[in-house]
């Protein structure tokens, strides 16, 4: 039976001809390029202290978990990263998986246990939507960062116990969702409110604790939160910080935290590490938000369209699909990585560059780097 | 709105009463314990060489891949890995994802690109299930490890191009499916074979490479293979190997691929080395054999009944749920980890030890558990 390869020729025929196809481009580890498309906002994922307790942590536990973290997987290091992370967070109870896109079908699953609606933010993150998906339950999506049209959906459906689901600051555009007013709209009609602050976290927030600490929503009794430890926090894995009787009901019921193994102790001990440096990194912060400003200026004052990033991730409309990937292309070419974004990836259908900033990149190639994206511009 | 967290306190309350209670228990780096319970099959974990080549790494790259593949997170580890991956399957090409659920997730979903029928073994992994569900796509469970079963559903269903998904070896009962069989009957009626080769890459076939290869299916253009990189490899990861137009299908379309933080350059690198090892572990498979036949024996002799494991996964019957348990907590008690699954864990609703074998446990080590576990027996 090869039909089945001609068949899958032929969607990837059709892929090349709207533009679509993707090529992936490794790197090299003494690679020069600026990086302005990755998500080590913080720049600590190099950072000699990250990669001293990664170090250690793998000579003594060896690579790998062994096993999933009811088996063998659990180590002192993941305990002792899910109270750190508690802490961190505000909430009392705190679970580590193996990464952000499994914490996140967890929860939203999890959720469904006594919740039998979900409201999902339009712009909501592939983890987050999978979620809902393979929760089988009923969802609404819900117009994106509209508080006042998810109380419409609310009491469009009176009967039902509803999780709304939104990002901190959103992945694709970088805006941030209005928090404190969702929060309103959720409490006051008895739903949850679940938030993923994979973009917020180390960023937003007193000593960085991320969009849900900054908007006052920590350790409350009807919030989730999830978040991923790749992006500020320079590793892998993801985490869920919520009350404790739902970090039990993951420990008890989350499939994808009990069939999969736990997350090599090395890395936890690394993330663990860089969660400290993160607590008393206002000063990348502050770089942070200096160079937003900066990129903001210099790129309105070279005629582009910019807003400012709510944390560390810009969105720069393209004029189309074409001419964002050359641009992209050019930046790379003259050693600035950028993210270009192409539907169906971007969820209203425009295209864009996605700039990120990283406190690591030194000064004068940050500089050099918004030369280049102006240059290259179309 | 606390209502919620009474809600979870009721199912938590009905889970202890069903003794379904699931807990974390941390282990020390210096963990003494002999390990019957974890994946580390061929003791590669904390191999020397595998450590070094995770450290080495580790200091080139920084801790974390700190992007998806597509963006920043491809490195020259990932793709030294994924070409020396797909060699030793045997097909025409790989890709690595963050974990063998994630892979898995996208691999069952890729198939329903072009399949509109899968079949899927009544015991297959919680991550394969979840494959199905999250593809939206009918889906038929088949008899446990039945060709003739999955024959008779194919027949049923005429006008359907059908993938058919099952494990080499089962995880649970480490029993191995009759995959030449269930060859025969995908090919001669033009469905596709997905198999889950987690428990045997590395155990069965030339080399290691796994279930697929030992039963002279590598590279077949109707077969993909998915593994994860958590067991005999000692890391984490997960991987798919197939003709190569589905590899760019998951490149271009698989969510779990494209949205997803890419796999710690570090783990890369020290599971690329665990592989060179496996390749060269003819020893250590054949202490894994000795051991397999010393544990029946013993076992057996002792009046427990266990059958000959195909890779390095036994099950034991116990009882009833409780003995099980305690009958662990002894082992436990007595130095000796070992995995005890009850329903709902288990497929057919028994209770049983599942032992693992380490060929990386010393000698002595092994002989005083197989004592222990027959003393503690029920
Ligand atoms: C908003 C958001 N949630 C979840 C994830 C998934 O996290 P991980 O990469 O750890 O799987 C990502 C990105 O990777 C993300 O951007
Ligand atoms: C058969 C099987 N498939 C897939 C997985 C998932 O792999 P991972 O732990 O890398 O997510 C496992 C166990 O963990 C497994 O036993």
């Amino acid at each position: 039976m090869t039909g089945w390869l001609d068949a899958l020729e032929r969607l990837a025929a059709s892929r090349a001809k709207a533009g679509l196809t993707r090529q992936l481009r490794p790197r090299p580890a003494d690679d020069f390029v600026v990086d302005l498309a990755g998500n080590d906002y913080l720049g600590l994922s190099a950072h000699p202290a990250v990669v001293a307790a990664a170090a250690d942590a793998l000579a003594a536990y060896g690579l790998g978990a062994t096993g999933s973290r009811l088996v063998r997987g659990s180590t002192d290091a993941h305990a002792a990263l899910e109270s750190a992370l508690a802490d961190f967070l505000g909430f009392p109870a705190a679970l580590v998986f193996s990464s952000g896109y499994l914490a996140n079908l967890a929860a939203v699953r999890a959720a469904t246990a006594v919740c039998d609606l979900i409201v999902s933010d339009a712009y909501n993150h592939a983890s987050l939507i999978d979620g809902c998906r393979i929760s089988g339950q009923r969802t609404v999506v819900a117009p994106h960062n509209d508080p006042a049209a998810v109380a419409a959906i609310l009491d469009a459906h009176p009967g039902r116990t509803a999780v709304v689901v939104t990002e901190s600051v959103f992945s694709v555009d970088g805006d941030l969702a209005s928090l404190a007013s969702l929060h309103e709209v959720t409490s006051s009609r008895g739903a949850l409110l679940l938030i993923d602050d994979a973009h917020a976290l180390g960023l937003l927030g007193p000593a960085g604790a991320g969009g849900v600490a900054a908007a006052g929503l920590a350790g409350r009794p009807d919030v989730i939160v999830t978040a991923t430890l790749s992006k500020a926090l320079g590793g892998a894995g993801g985490v869920v910080a919520a009350p404790a009787p739902f970090i039990h009901h993951l420990i008890d019921t989350g499939r994808t935290f009990i069939y999969d193994t736990a997350l090599p102790p090395a890395v936890v001990a690394g993330v663990h590490e860089a969660l400290r440096l993160t607590t008393r990194a206002d000063d990348r912060r502050a770089t942070l938000a200096a160079r937003a400003a900066r990129t903001v200026a210099r790129l309105t004052e070279a005629g582009l369209e910019v807003d400012p990033p709510a944390a560390a991730v810009l969105s720069v409309p393209a004029p189309g699909p074409e001419p964002a990937v050359t641009w992209a292309a050019d930046c790379r070419d003259r050693g600035v990585a950028v993210g270009c974004f192409r539907p169906p990836s971007t969820p209203d259908g425009s295209s864009r560059l996605r700039l990120t900033l990283n406190a690591g990149v030194p000064d004068q190639a940050f500089a050099r780097a918004l030369d280049v994206i102006v240059e290259c511009a179309p």
